[in-house]
């Protein structure tokens, strides 16, 4: 049966979740393992055309994501939940898995569309590791000051230049962002940072939790937090926290995917 | 510097955590790794004389903790912080940490002293896998009526003889036992069953979860619970839920630990 592809294609958006440890990131680099050609060889092996996808987040190596957003064009016309079924498990062994398949109207970008993105960084906070969280969160076994960091982190809030907490290595021109919120949640020993903005620069999560550990250990003082920011300098921000404790969790849509 | 061993013989309570997956259980056999085996080997190495432990839940084959206990006698003087970090950096590669130290009176048994324990089970209740939860928790697909399987799990609460959740191989003869309390937890798309008793028969916390999940799919009548249970039939009982989901994560003395 011959489909005129042109009536029958549709739009896609998958929620993905992976564990990105041993991955070089989401973007297809020459020769290394990553989360872009691991997605787009098994969408076309169930779709049955080479596919190209569009994503919210290009999450770098070693990060992992709970709600990633990519998007691609389709004549398939398998249901959505078959096609996740279909793509969980070819995905299993690669540690990936779609959660969801969304048909959107035709031109939807899971890049350009997204209106905000939230990651969280985890950070265990007890003196041992923990076997069962490896590569799952950031191990600290100093005591950290969560209320210090709590309100150090309120300076963040808001539209702000964010070039004291961009990657010294990155090209970005405008380090302009709206940080919508930073939030601090406590379970057990773990202390999870939820930050939503409009978009990030290059690290921008892993150095405002690295520059907040070292204020919940009490080396730098919540109250220096406005002036870091406004210096734009990289070299007086924290540590960039390590790839291993952060996840891409959601990404924002009109209307919600 | 020759010390009275009997004068400075401490007694000692470890609160451990592990990753199960891979090992063949908590208990010593011929030829395969044990937790006992690498937890007493990493004791002899940090105390410098071979150690013998009693332990509070011989775990089975893939199981995980994040409480177990663990006791044993030294002539060690470090401080507990110090054993801990120490046995933890040791036991790292073997997915074991060492999360307390606690000096307890001479004579005490993490076995026979333990009042109560508590298992979690932890069930992924959705349509895709989960790549950062692989082996941590049991997937199951279909949708399951949780308020159903609230209802039934009270009919086990109580001084009972639960043969009927027994694995059949066991060779147990006193096969009655306390059972405190079922709870349920809800994370996401996770449903966590909280049990707890005095102690356990074998695979009596997967055998509940089995029936439990058969009745949240409707394939079994929660008000049936109490029947199954009076009846000490294990053929009566449903499967018996994976390794990979369960938990120990508590066990309760006088005074805690």
């Amino acid at each position: 049966m011959v489909e005129d592809s042109k009536m029958s294609e549709r739009t896609l958006a998958l929620v993905v979740e992976y564990d990105g440890t041993g991955y070089h990131g989401f973007a297809r680099q020459n020769g290394v393992p990553s989360i872009a050609e691991r997605l787009e060889t098994a969408l076309a092996a169930v779709f049955g055309h080479p596919v190209d996808i569009a994503v919210a987040g290009r999450t770098d190596a070693g990060v992992h994501a709970t709600g990633q957003v990519v998007s691609c064009m389709t004549t398939c016309t398998l249901p959505e939940r078959r096609m996740a079924v279909a793509l969980s498990a070819i995905l299993r062994p690669h540690r990936i898995a779609v959660l969801r398949v969304v048909e959107r109207a035709k031109g939807f970008s899971a890049r350009f569309d997204a209106k905000a993105r939230t990651y969280r960084y985890r950070i265990l906070n007890r003196v041992a590791p923990s076997p069962l969280h490896e590569h799952r969160a950031f191990h600290v076994s100093a005591h950290l000051n969560s209320e210090a960091m709590r309100i150090a982190a309120q300076a963040l809030v808001g539209d702000h230049d964010f070039a004291a907490f961009c990657a010294s290595a990155s090209r970005e021109k405008n380090t302009r962002r709206h940080l919508r919120r930073v939030g601090f949640e406590r379970n057990g020993d773990f202390l999870d940072l939820v930050v939503s903005a409009d978009s990030f620069v290059h690290n921008m999560v892993r150095i405002i939790t690295g520059t907040l550990v070292e204020v919940g250990r009490g080396h730098r003082s919540p109250a220096l937090l406005g002036d870091l920011l406004a210096s734009g300098d990289r070299t007086k921000a924290g540590f960039t926290a390590p790839a291993h404790g952060l996840y891409l969790e959601q990404v924002e849509y009109v209307p919600p995917i």
